[in-house]
Formats: C-alpha cells, structure tokens, sequence
C-alpha cells in the first residue's frame, strides 16, 4: 500500500476531477503491474496497472489506495469490472470511496464476482493524499493551503516590503515542488503588483507543471455585484511580461468554481487572513528561516480573533522537517 | 561523563561566582562519589565526591566537567590538591579552566603528583553547562536567555494585550524550571506594570528557587546622567503585593553588574528588541502554540535590521521537543 500511495502521489494536482490514485498488483510476492491515476483523470490507476500485469492478473491481489468505481462512464469502463474480468483474486483498498456513485459498491461489484475485498489499509494516509478530491466531494471547493515562509518571530518581510531572501535555497526549491502538486495558485492584489511574481515551477522537469494563477482582487473590467458561482473573469495578459491566463478571484469563497482540487494561497497578509477568516485553509505549510527580524511584515493580518480559546485546537502537526537551515512543518486543519 | 554533566545541572543559577560543576569518582566500574557545586560555590564537586568516596578513592577515577581548580582560597583548598592527596590515579575532564588563575594548572598540578589526566570528553556539552560562568569570564555580564512565547506567526498577544493562555500547560511548566536555572529575571516595564508578574517558580518543590527580579526601566527615584557599571537601584517593594526586591536597570548594557550569572529575560517586545538590538542574547527560548493569531503584538520590537543578509547565520538550533501541544526550540547565539 505504501507504494501504491508513492505512485497515486504521483498525479497530485493533475487529476482533476478524478482522485489521484495509485495501485500495485503483486503475485507471488513479485509486482507485476503499478499504475496511477493519468493527467486529466482517465486511465484509470487499477486500469493501467492491469495493462501492465496483463494475463499474469489472474489469482493475484491487488492493492488499491481507493476502492475500485463501479459505475461505467463515456471515458471508460468500471474499474471493479476490469479487475473481475482479470481474474485478480483479491483486492486490498486504503479508503472506500466518498464518491456517491460507488460508496461500497466497488467492493458489492468485486464480490458478486467472486473476488475477495478489504479495505482500510493505512486509510488516514490515503485520505490525506486525496485531500482535493474529498474537499471538492464534500464542501465544493478546492482544498486549500496556506503558505507562509518566515523568520523565527513571524515575520516575512522588513518594514520597506524586502523579502529576498528569508528562505534558503532547499526551501525555496521545496516550494517549488509543493507548487508543482497544485492546480492553481494564488496571491493578493498587493503581492501581485508589488512582486509581480511568476509564480511558476522553476524546478528543471518539472517547469509543465506549473499552476495555474489567480489573483485575490475584483477585476479591473468587472462591473461589480454580489460574488457569484460562476467561473471567475480572467485576463489573456496581465501585467508586463505575463503571458499565461490568470484568474481574478474577488473572495475567498469563490474559489468554489476554480477549475482545481487543490490551491495552493501565497501572500501577502491580507490574503492569508482573508482565506483564515473565512475557514478555508486546509492545511498550513510553515517555512520557517533561524532569524530574528523584529519590526517587520507580519505574516498574517487580521483574522478577527476575539478570544484565545477560539484559536487552539484547530491545527494540527502533521510533519516537521529540516530543509538546509530553515524548518518546514506542516499543518493540518483539523475538522 | 554524562552523569556528572547531570550532577552539575543541579547547581545551575545558584553556585555564582563558580561554575556549576559535576564530578563523578568511579573504582572498578561502580560509582563510589557523586558532587557538584552547591549553592554559593562552595564545596567544589569535587570536595563533595571526594568526601563521599573517602578512603576508597585511592587508585579510582574521577570524571569532572571542569578542570580541578589549582588556586587555593580563602574559602577553600585546591581542587588539584585534594584529588592527588586523597590517590585518585587518574582525572578526565570535559574542558580546561577558562578561569585564568587555573587555564591548564589544574592538569600541570596534578601531573606533578603522578596523577593521570585527560580532557575533552563531551566539551560541547560542558561549556554550555557552564555559560553563565564563562560569560561572566569573556564578556564580564551574564549568559543572557531571551524567552518568547508565541502563536506560530509569532504573536505573543491579542490587539488588547490579552496572552492568557497562547501555550498550555506542559510549556508553562517548562518555562518554570527555566526560571529556577537562572539568578535573575528581566522584564520591561511595560510587561511589569500591565501583568504584574510574579516572575516566580512555582513548580512544587522548587518554590525556593526563585530569582531576582529586574525591570528594564529607569528607576523613579533616580536622577537620571549616564549608565554606569555600579550596582544598579533595588526597591524593597514595588507594586502591590510585591515584597521581594527588584532591581531596576535602565539599559541592557547595564546587566553586567548584576548579581547573576545567568539571566532570563521574559517580554515584552520592546525588551526583547533592547537586549537583541545590543547583541546580548545568547540563546533563545521559543515556546510556540500551535495557533494562528493574525493581529495582535509582535514578539519582538524594531531591532535596526536593514540587510536580511544581515539577521542569517546567528542563530543555531540546539534542541527541540514537543511539550504538550506545544513545541519548545532551544537557539544558541553563534560567537
């Protein structure tokens, strides 16, 4: 299951609107087919990986980091009939599917078949590795990150906005690859003019992963209105020197309709109090540099906290490691 | 080696003007003494184990984080002496005397008297075991510790000052065993006349150990004109309900004379910012809570940093651990 999830990490950010799932089929203690959910969702991971194993499928057990669908679609058959008509023995799933359309009737389809099913196989690993599909299943929304990188005492920037570098390298090359796991991404208005970032993959392989880029701030050209649920404006160019399509979002809560399971939200302050306020961060990735800056750019502007007690137990540590000097950790909301 | 440097953490913030030494006397791999610096210096670890092991130190080895002394003094004999007079075949300690009345004597002495010697072993640990008396040595004030106690975007309060409670409990607890290894507590006036703090140990058993308490601020009664290296003002009483003495110290450059070897200097941020500004912090003491605040008080005041090149390369972290929910980095100052 372990290399299953490595390989189902594989589509993250590239899946949409399907879950990134990885797969293994091992007979007699030997892989013979690994497979991962294709960009933009079909093939399917249990698809590939049959491929892969072709007539050697038949008595083998399958490991699956989600249940297999049931449901047939114009783009491809049901996975759970694939692996019947293989002949696979048994298949070993990390999560059900939160999906409504399968919901244990993946493992119903398997069994009517004679093939032998269990489930929840390091489930909370699984869950986490498709924390976009989940969110867009349950709340409509992409899941949402917060980054932030600072100095010890908070701080990301100097009083005059200097910001370069805070970060060492291995750092910022590590949020490079976070970028790279992400459809879009986004900024506020402030940062965009200020810093006019590129906010791309700058990571050699990986430069076709870039996300795609939006903007927290109404759109120049938009008469105004209430927010709406349909697909934000977007400029063809916008600034000097940006060419790719960038999204103008004017609330947090209109991310819901961005075409990505998973944001990724960086800057400045007021963008990360506006997505904070409103309960939309997911998960929180912390890169913290051993400095002291003192008066400085705080990282986060006004969340409207009132009391102490509505602050503590929402975040929760999920991984702490050393990037070169500077420390990453990893939160996550708990819910 | 590692028990004696245990040993020697027992006196630490209360053996000034000495170190807080530990030693250990070991015959035939059975521990036969056990000393370390009591309170007010005197008798020396060594005396103490010595004392312990009596008749049965001939021929054994004594392990000590100190080079013995080689100076009598009018409160007691030479360390070295003691040691070739009770037969002990051979001393290793961690590091050399920085005292310049010993600085290798102590060996020379004892190498004279037929007694083996070495040092070196575990010396990272044991001068940091002693900063407070090396401090003292080097740069005539104490070993400064800058506590903060922050969100994880380093807030230390609400807008309205409110910081009850940021850290739970464990860290709490943790930040009071650090007051009873310090002689002496700082905070601004602010800190002071806005919390009233008791800046006491109040962990059972350890009640005794509280320090003295400074504020950062010019005295009322005095004068004013320049700062000078004299005993700074003390109050027998100062606020209400506050019967133990204060000191009041009206620049950071005015520690040195201080009745203490180590000091632990407790918010607000202008404070932080005054000791930081003047280099005179040696480590740092990071609780952090595993929340968001947004806005509220900084840590940490203006500083005067204008390069961020300028902040890198001073601060190395020396230890983490979890306290609870909370998280504990221990920083050193790079010199």
């Amino acid at each position: 299951m372990g290399a299953a999830l490595a390989l189902g990490a594989r589509g993250r950010g590239r899946t949409t609107p399907n879950p990134n799932v990885g797969c293994v089929i091992v007979k007699e203690g030997r892989v013979i087919g690994r497979g991962w959910t294709q960009p933009g969702g079909r093939p399917h991971a249990e698809a590939m990986a049959l491929a892969q194993a072709g007539a050697e499928s038949r008595g083998a057990t399958l490991y699956v980091t989600l249940e297999p669908c049931a449901h047939r679609s114009e783009r491809g058959p049901a996975c759970a009939d694939l692996i019947a008509e293989a002949g696979v023995a048994r298949v070993v799933a990390a999560v059900e599917d939160p999906d409504s359309r399968t919901a244990g009737r993946g493992f119903e389809r398997l069994r009517a078949a004679g093939v032998a099913g269990a489930s929840g196989v390091r489930q909370a690993e699984a869950l986490r590795s498709f924390a976009g599909f989940i969110a867009r299943q349950r709340h409509g929304r992409p899941h949402v990150t917060l980054k932030l990188a600072t100095s010890l005492d908070g701080r990301i920037a100097l009083p005059d906005g200097s910001s370069r570098w805070i970060t060492g390298e291995p750092a910022r090359a590590h949020a490079h690859l976070e970028r790279s796991r992400h459809e879009a991404i986004l900024v506020g208005r402030g940062t965009w003019e200020a810093d006019a970032p590129k906010l791309d993959v700058r990571l050699e392989g990986l430069e076709g992963r870039s996300p795609i880029r939006a903007i927290l701030a109404r759109h120049p050209r938009e008469s105004g209105g209430p927010p709406s649920s349909s697909a934000p404006p977007m400029d063809e160019q916008v600034g000097p020197g940006f060419r790719r399509d960038v999204l103008w979002i004017d609330s947090p809560v209109r991310v819901h309709p961005l075409p990505a399971d998973h944001l990724l939200v960086e800057g400045g302050a007021e963008t990360a109090a506006a997505f904070l306020s409103a309960d939309l961060v997911d998960r929180l990735l912390l890169y913290r540099a051993p400095i002291l800056i003192g008066a400085g750019k705080a990282a986060i502007g006004d969340i409207g906290l009132a009391d102490l007690a509505d602050a503590h137990g929402r975040w929760h540590l999920l991984d702490a490691r050393q990037l070169g000097s500077d420390r990453l950790e990893v939160y996550e909301r708990r819910r």
